[in-house]
């Protein structure tokens, strides 16, 4: 039974922790917030020990009803792997914690690859994860990219890949962030960082993307096109993403043709938060004329790097050593109801 | 057991299959869609039979793998009471055949008052409606102020009430609607329908109702007068909140301060669909000053009237008589966790 | 020529710089930014002097050939009035050098009452400003409610005042701010500010607001509730409206029902900026039941405090005494083109 | 003195007809409306006759003081052109009575190619529209697509064109389309139709494009690739953008990197409407890799077809022969202020 901590219990971290729950071969030891909120109510709903980075404001806490554990570190000793699921740049300031309490760590994509120095993406270097101390799960964006691509380059080689990327302004149950009425060009200069980001996983390719951000909470929407190594009969790339585990093929009978219809089906079948785990690719989109390929992904920014963090954890403890094996654990606990 | 058929398997009909199929003393014995799209699948998926309106278009649903059980009148023969949740309008001309057939039936609040000759609110007029053949369950927004000025009025007295009704401008899986960027009064003139559609249930109550539309998906939000007829203590006015079994009291301590964090917070405590069936009030918002009471609450457009609905069948069926009985085994059948 | 300068060129400096630019009895002598940005080049297109806080950063604008007049103290010794458009919390930090520099200055709303002593509205208050070295114009929201207030009370009286406030999120021209898809209650207590900040201009009035925030650029809308002192015939109403020179009549005839279609209509009429300096009353909202009015107004947020701000410069010049003659010269100045 | 009919006088027709009426060589004899709106009170305050559909209706007009010249069918008899702004599809309907009066007739982008038998955008076919009866200015996207690759084309040569194109959900005045909270593929399939657009005005052009929509008002935006014939760099490629009349460079000190920033810049430089007519490319974005050109591009779709619209008009009329003049004296009549 691997002993998990999740610290920073909000976005990711409340999805990481019910799916290492409902892992067979795991258990949550604990989860830490900074300060009260409704996740800190969740915790306490779900049966989560709650732990607070600063234990001279256990006080804010109680006077809720909401039971505090102890401290972060307290939390840490419990815990063979923690997962960092705290905001961009906190990760970099929790490492030494970790490496003098000697604890395995995942960092998040919002986090620079040189923290952990290595970067991880279950189906292309799960084998390169086993035993290290520190691992970075890539962010949602080059996660659903590096999924699709390394599919791809499997089959058929990638020469070059560009992907422009619609990125939602917030998440559902963020209220500050915009924008309320605009395209933001993120960043104006091309290309964004995600092509570097892919090539932290996957350092061959060859890879441009452009990147902007609109009014929508509900998911990322990936427009990409990759020049292959050899033609690409439609039905030879259609049976390639069947086949993969998390990459699922929005049918053309659902007559789904957007993000928000997309989670809603998510949702109908049942999904936890209406979580979509797996590239949402359009059936109809895939498109290919010889070499080239087209295709518009729906990436769900607050789901897709949950279930690699899994895998993450099982790597790194070195008891599973073959990426298929921790996948198909990872889906069936959580009950992967196949959206194709 | 209550056989119960859904007409129109859409954003309420799905929802209160669910719901029904929940209970213990009742079985869903059909659904029925006019075309084929994702919730035809969702039908196939949770096991409900999907019967149509044109069974000539019944290839139109098998050759994407959608079995048909047979025709609407076919499902109606099967049931005890029909759930109609067609849209808008369609329920009228529905109406014929369920008289044809003598099947009780139940409309929603998109209908007229006088299709069914009587509109129903759990706690309010659950005992009029035994043993009748039609019932008009009244609209998410209609619902929610009567819940709250029932409540009110029975401990207090209610002279007046005024409420600004801030509406969502479509649901989540919508997207051809809108508005993108604007407030749109609906309608311009004042009063809106609301006030009127509330004294179909509550005829004595004297209320204006004013209504616009914004661009979001998440849920309506009412601000609310209310004149009492006598002095109403804060702590008084809470109580009575807090002991309705369909009233929410949105905690201080969980910091949530707009829809989408109350969306949220039902989401991560793990309702179906992020429902909330209940009114979801702003405990910091209740003020009274004097015999003025002032609140802003939440109405989950998809959710409310899904549980009268299934509360409205046994009233109907005549297996239950007191509202007190029905809304605590609906309740109960969803597991209400209270977000209280 | 009365000698004004601007402090902080931004969503309100540079809609208060061209209205002051417009008028016979007043010049421009000087616009501020802190850094960079559209607006400067916006400054240098139109011929305002650009100053900046830190002449140290002159070159961040001369590199991209913005010229630069001199400092913020340079620029407020060539002025008689400063108005400071600032945003809120800097006028009260830039207060004491317009002390030290004996300048008068114009605080906006975002301010507190305290730092000026005075809270302006020129159809309320006008005289009362005259020759005072510091005034406050107040917010957006509290000069569309005083004036329409301050109008029904001379005409009616006014026993008291519900209004219900849904704000934009953020201006069009702002791309970080939200929400993206909520309400938000801003604040969850009620009463909101803005009844208290009516207070400050009109201390007599008996008045609740309720506030939220919506995903929208484009204006606030008010749903308003008066109780009058006495019957008030809807033609009457009407009457009183028509005749203030700052409340806009949104005709039937028009079809208008939003705020997106007020915005259009005034940027067809050719309104610089489309702004909507004065309140956008629809007309077919405005409802009397006995004593009890009734309606709803727009009121654009980065507009309806400009010529206020242009009336309190003479208030406190005392160049002129009379409101409405003050008025008066602002709107020719402007061309309003009435929008009844 | 060309005698110009706007039949439509919507989002399109009301620019078209202010741009006809600044252009020395052209009058505007009238403009049509279906039924009284707020557009029609605009056209009363401009001064342009208002024509309508059906006579019929007349009272419908002049009740709300809005006076009628005459039917459409009259207006045409005096116009030596008509710009057809009416919606997708009437433009067929219409051709008929355009081929009865033998009237010249200018059809928008939401018209069929065949409809016109002749697809224009001024800077790459204008020569070939002189004398026509019919042409079709081409859409928005497929103006600013065609403009940016002709001028690729003509300097680099243009081997393959990627645009993904995200498109505004609706114009900032309407109300009821969506979507609120959705990136909507519209189509799924790839490629759109915007590509072989480009092809009824550039036929040699291999170019594949992919378009969504999203919940923004403002403009569309362009993510394009272009692999050029030979190496491109970049200080050529800028200095082809700004040479061309209708290429504006959006500059990196303005620091704007967003649709609605660079909407706000428009409008504050003072263009009426804040119309963009130029394709809004941001410079910062402008990138070469060897032959491989990147760009993103904003897109005015209430704008940009404006100023085409009166170039087709001079062709058609024989009046101007060349394009540069034509684009010469359109812009010069419409005081361009250059954003670049």
């Amino acid at each position: 039974m691997i002993k998990v901590a999740i610290n920073g219990y909000g976005t990711i971290g409340k999805r990481v922790a019910d799916a290492v729950a409902a892992q067979k071969d795991m258990k949550v030891v604990g989860v830490s917030k900074t300060r009260p909120s409704a996740e800190a109510f969740v915790a306490k709903a779900k049966g989560y020990p709650l732990y607070i980075a600063d234990l001279t404001k256990k006080d804010a806490f109680t006077k809720f009803g909401l039971p505090v554990a102890g401290s972060v570190e307290g939390m840490l000793k419990e815990a063979d792997v923690v997962v960092d699921c705290t905001p961009g740049g906190v990760g970099e300031k929790n490492k030494p914690l970790y490496e003098k309490l000697g604890v395995k760590a995942i960092f998040q994509g919002g986090e620079e690859h040189e923290l952990a120095g290595f970067s991880f993406c279950s189906d292309c270097n799960f084998s390169e994860a086993v035993g290290r101390q520190f691992v970075r799960v890539v962010s949602c964006n080059t996660t659903g990219l590096c999924r699709i691509i390394n599919t791809m380059d499997r089959a058929f080689g990638v020469d070059r890949v560009l992907a422009v990327m619609v990125r939602r302004g917030s998440d559902p149950g963020e209220v500050k962030r915009g924008p309320v009425d605009a395209v933001v060009l993120d960043p104006v200069t091309i290309p964004s960082h995600h092509g570097p980001d892919v090539n932290t996983v996957l350092p061959h390719v060859n890879i441009v993307t452009l990147a902007m951000i609109v009014p929508t909470t509900m998911m990322h929407m990936h427009a990409v096109h990759m020049q292959l190594r050899r033609d690409a009969p439609r039905e030879e790339v259609l049976a390639q993403m069947r086949a993969h585990p998390r990459i699922g093929l929005v049918k053309k009978g659902t007559e789904i043709k957007s993000t928000a219809e997309l989670k809603e089906f998510v949702m109908d079948l049942g999904r936890p938060r209406s979580d979509l785990w797996e590239n949402g690719v359009y059936e109809e989109s895939v498109t290919t004329i010889g070499r080239d390929l087209y295709l518009f992904q729906a990436i769900h920014q607050e789901a897709d790097v949950v279930v690699e963090s899994v895998d993450a954890i099982r790597a790194m403890m070195g008891t599973v050593k073959e990426a298929e094996r921790s996948i198909a654990m990872t889906n069936e606990a959580l009950g992967f109801s196949p959206i194709r």
